[in-house]
């Protein structure tokens, strides 16, 4: 179905397009004329692909969701077979603070996102939704990680699960350059260690 | 000195009116015009307080910072006389998280100013500058504590200030109503819980 890639790969364009502009300009500049104009195609173009600006940043989200997730499967893999949980947790946190200009974008986008969903119902119940399900799955880690004694059994796996996710919280200080970005993952490791207690 | 006096609450009143822009719509309608609309004045007033937008913005973010720190330092004095630094902390995150009208407004203009500074020098540089002093207050509380005999001294202070900010990442899980804000506090006492490992 060459004629659906070939959509696919549009919208995947102008979703880059739109990081672009978040990243650079900030997500007021998210407008399908600006976005048109950073993708080098015209206003009608987008509109081709994109009946709404919202639905147009609903697709530039999940993309960069879709993306971070593959770049951690990616990280992952690199670890080799049957890797470790903490391991895993590292990459996966590590991969959704800014580090890298990929990662800046997804990220940048992903703030800007929760901020828009504060004043657009579709978006915060899409927004809630995906970030439901990234926790869900890092709790599934971390309970797992329980069951197979990498993990005192006395830990709350929701609390932990939290704490985990709000590791995301260095963003703010990494991107005004209040730590650098090695503090952060030093960060995230010394927080891993003391978790996974019973490390073998 | 009436005139100063009434100079600053006006300054203060055109603050929260953009605060309320920031909660309810966004930063991105946070123009001098909208602000003045939301306050009730016109928009010859605004620019009279305000000679441009980034000035009173970063006003508004001052303010909110202050009437953060109020916020904390009003809990601080509820603990009584001479408070335990573990409590003193968990008001501080506590009230850093968008869990009351007040909390909420400064927190999201706080959230949006982080956001603008990826795209302002001048914002930037105050916002490292506030985020940085933010962090070394809570870092002289950390090392004053295991000074005290409060926190373990093999408890590195530099990662445990990072992991203390990093709690406000709990936000946007708030914000979107993937946990409660029961969970959040209950996250952050946990938190705390293990870093003073030498409570009395």
């Amino acid at each position: 179905m060459p004629k659906q890639v070939d959509h696919r790969e549009r919208r995947e364009t102008i979703a880059r397009a739109l990081w672009r502009v978040v990243e650079q300009r900030g997500i007021a500049h998210a407008s399908v004329r600006e976005v048109a104009q950073e993708a080098g195609i015209s206003h009608g173009a987008v509109q081709h692909y994109f009946a709404t600006r919202e639905e147009m940043l609903v697709f530039a989200m999940d993309f960069a969701s879709e993306q971070t997730s593959l770049r951690v499967a990616e990280r992952v893999a690199e670890l080799g077979d049957a890797p470790h949980p903490r391991d895993v947790l590292r990459v996966t946190l590590t991969e959704m603070l800014p580090l890298h200009p990929e990662a800046r974008a997804t990220s940048r986008m992903s703030a800007a996102y929760v901020l828009e969903a504060l004043h657009d119902a579709h978006i915060h119940a899409r927004a809630r939704e995906g970030l439901t399900h990234g926790r869900d799955l890092v709790e599934d880690l971390v309970r797992q990680a329980i069951t197979d004694g990498h993990i005192d059994p006395d830990r709350d796996p929701a609390i932990e699960t939290n704490l985990l996710l709000a590791l995301t919280g260095l963003t703010p200080l990494v991107e005004l350059g209040v730590i650098e970005p090695r503090e952060a993952t030093t960060t995230i490791a010394h927080h891993l260690d003391r978790l996974f207690t019973n490390r073998p």
